[in-house]
């Protein structure tokens, strides 16, 4: 049984290993590659993936985790050991439910759709994409099928992201979360709005640069274990426990932009910095979930980074980074504007108060295509009607609507309710982590995080994705994901920011 | 037939895009990987050399170019298709000659090796070197070994920098050349030095990599299909044919050092750059050896960037680029500063007239201990002899001697004499290029480069290595590997600027 241990361990280990070089030419690619590589980078990234596959749909695989399955039963249900056999034993299962000329057909499709996608969004030409759209549902309404029986077509597209989870318990969530949020944000309407002009005035580049590195040092990021990059959309990517690296944008006239998602993408750097590095090269050595990874982004940007206590310590160092600009604002008032609420058509640039109805919108289509009581055709209509209800917005056209995100083009169906999860569990975590450490605003004013980082590290990066997310956030909240904390949180937030 | 040959393609294919995958990794190790991720890229690096090795040595492999190479014998000798496959069958056959675990015993002790050799050649300890040393030569026999028969010990080694050169021809062109190297610089010894002192002035670090972009650009250097970045060792490397970067150091008192090297690696790039198309994915997407690979490199830096043809374009936006440093210094003064003679310790550092007795030296040391003539223990003496006989200068310590380069350390015996012939052959070619392009020198005057980039696509850089490095040389001039043009290049240059 050691042999065979070994031998699955060292499958395995070569597999992520492949993985880490995909993983390095998939950064390449959008930091520093020359245009014209692209067809052969498209080539060598197919190989990788596509020995890779083989490998962990292999006979060999197969047989060793039939052989290692009873072994595993019989340990202790939080043996390490054991998780990483039963966790490569449903990666097995799922890989191979799927026939391999499928997996080919929806590789193609998707390549086709984004690049259908880049130029219908140019035209904001829904048409044009339509046909590559419908063939992308159709590929992935066929996938969930190889997954029968199941209490939803939508589960197994849910669980390729968020192991585990059930379209129901998203339903239940966010139907609980939705009212209350579109409650919120109607109050906030009526209430004079905050000054944030000053935001969009020039910010130097290279101070920008600066000012983000300096954050990221204090947020306890291992500059020797990772690297900051420029990308157009900011990303967070890993080739090992101690290769995590960050990209950023920065614009001149939108110092927030590239402050806040250096911040978020370095709390996706903590946490595949901080799993323990006895996982590495086995199937555990990334985090419990898209949800999970997000919670911690989410924290970092939102309850850690616009807190008052984060820029108690940071506003005068930015101020004297920024004095032309600066200056004459006080925290208060820049406190006000980097919270600034506003319904807007773009969710990556949504606020706090308005993003989970942007995420909600998406799941409804997306389990109305799966369902087929939604047709593509109806799409653009479908998604406009719903911005005027929830978020008080009509997108003026189809680039500011249904075109404006990558993910369908991709066939990434099923991602997008992992970013609001992601900002529920922030808010779970968070209550406990303020009964266990009580004097965490003090330090943040002090720049200390690092009180912050050590709970997070303890109670969630080790691990990686031992647990599960539902199990993972039982056992630190005791209870399962739940909109309860982040409302809460909203509510406090912002009746004191606009006196509601 | 055509089957067993899309099977083949396939293959070789696939292990051309894990190579390419495992030179990214090498590129990003040597430029942006962060210093802690060192041991999981190693990992990475194993796994991927292990995968390739396993794939070109396999049974399936084998069978495939046993039954293809009747059908490659029948083909026309100058058939791309039938010398892929020759190309792929020579290196199935020496690949699968050697047993796999001396290979893992060779990769360990050369990783072993140059960890050693960093820390002896620091503390200048070549006896903390010698056990590792002595390892790898003896491993290095052992592989000669599996080459039997061979005319020469040397011969199995040399084959893989230089494919199908013989030991007994490096030793006849580099006997006729060794004494009229040494004469020539004891005649320019005996003649007034040229001055050089402004080239040590301060010289700003981004200027000098505008000046080299604008250099490379001249050249012909694709941008859209490369990049420059920063490395202490500056190398070129490809992940393709529209992907071939080059790397460079700048040292703001050594303006000339980071010029050259960029002109140096582009003259690599800019053969990748120029391989046919149709050859990607192939066993021939590479230059025909590394003495052809040096052809271009040193054709570019030398008999371009260090003639006057290239400065009577370039001095003037030289001088209006740094006023203050060589306003007052006239274009001939600059010239010959950039060809000082001056024997001097270090290989990498040395002028083009005593660039080649460094070579030799190391030929005739790496000959002497596969021989088993030299010990290990007697290299450090036997370095220094030679240095006194032929360049008349003795290092004062090791780290200056027989320490200063890493090649040995990581088992590249075989690789030095390709820096010599690579000079060899560019005076050849140059002697050729000069009769089909009569004006090549007020071409260069106009800052016009594209007649002699034109003229290497045609007759070397296309080919990719479809031709062995004898056979190319024999192809455009007429004969093979010879020093005579060399030679003439450097008594008529030196005769002019010392006046002999």
């Amino acid at each position: 049984m050691q042999e065979k241990l070994a031998q699955f361990k060292e499958l395995m280990g070569t597999a992520s290993d492949l993985s880490s070089a995909a993983a390095l030419l998939g950064w390449d690619q959008q930091t520093y590659m020359p245009p014209k590589a692209a067809e052969e980078r498209g080539e060598q990234l197919a190989t990788l993936a596509r020995i890779v596959h083989e490998m962990i749909t292999s006979e060999e695989f197969g047989r060793l985790l039939e052989d290692l399955l009873p072994c595993a039963q019989s340990l202790d249900g939080d043996s390490t050991e054991g998780r990483i056999i039963f966790k490569a034993k449903k990666l097995y299962d799922k890989e191979t439910k799927v026939p391999v000329e499928k997996v080919a057909e929806f590789a193609r499709a998707t390549t086709l759709g984004q690049e259908a996608w880049v130029r219908a969004k140019t035209e904001s030409n829904f048409e044009s994409f339509k046909p590559y759209l419908e063939k992308i549902v159709d590929l992935r309404r066929e996938y969930a099928s190889y997954f029968k029986p199941y209490e939803h077509v939508y589960d197994p597209l849910l669980d390729d992201f968020e192991p585990g989870m059930k379209t129901a318990d998203i339903l239940a969530i966010f139907s609980a979360l939705r009212p209350q949020q579109v409650e919120l944000i109607k109050a906030i309407r009526e209430r004079p709005q905050v000054e944030d002009g000053f935001l969009k005035l020039n910010y130097p580049d290279a101070l920008q640069w600066e000012f983000g590195v300096d954050v990221t040092r204090h947020m306890g990021y291992d500059w020797g274990a990772g690297r900051q990059d420029r990308a157009a959309h900011p990303f967070t990517t890993s080739f090992g426990i101690r290769d995590v690296r960050i990209t950023t944008h920065i614009y001149e006239d939108q110092m927030a932009s590239g402050l806040f998602s250096t911040i978020h993408e370095t709390g996706h750097a903590l946490y595949n910095q901080g799993i323990d590095w006895d996982l590495r090269r086995t199937v555990l050595a990334d985090g419990a979930s898209m949800a999970i990874h997000e919670s911690q982004s989410r924290m970092w940007e939102n309850l850690v980074g616009r807190s008052r206590a984060f820029w108690r310590y940071f506003y005068p160092r930015l101020q004297a980074t920024y004095p032309a600009q600066l200056g004459n604002v006080d925290m208060e008032t820049f406190y006000k504007a980097i919270n600034k609420v506003e319904p807007s058509f773009i969710r990556t640039e949504a606020d706090e108060a308005t993003y989970n109805l942007h995420v909600m919108l998406r799941l409804e289509l997306e389990i109305a295509l799966m369902e087929g009581s939604l047709q593509v055709a109806d799409l653009p209509a479908a998604w406009n009607d719903r911005m005027r209800d929830y978020l008080g917005v009509t997108p003026p056209n189809d680039r500011l609507g249904v075109l404006q995100d990558v993910h369908w083009s991709g066939g990434m169906i099923g991602y997008f309710p992992t970013y609001a999860l992601g900002n529920l569990v922030s808010a779970q975590l968070w209550a406990v982590i303020n009964k266990d450490i009580p004097n965490l605003e003090q330090q943040f004013e002090q720049g200390q995080f690092s009180a912050l980082l050590d709970w997070l590290r303890k109670n969630v990066h080790q691990y990686g994705s031992k647990y599960e997310p539902q199990e993972l956030v039982q056992r630190i909240t005791g209870s399962k994901i739940d909109p309860t904390a982040y409302v809460a949180y909203l509510k406090t937030k912002y009746s004191d920011i606009y006196g509601l």
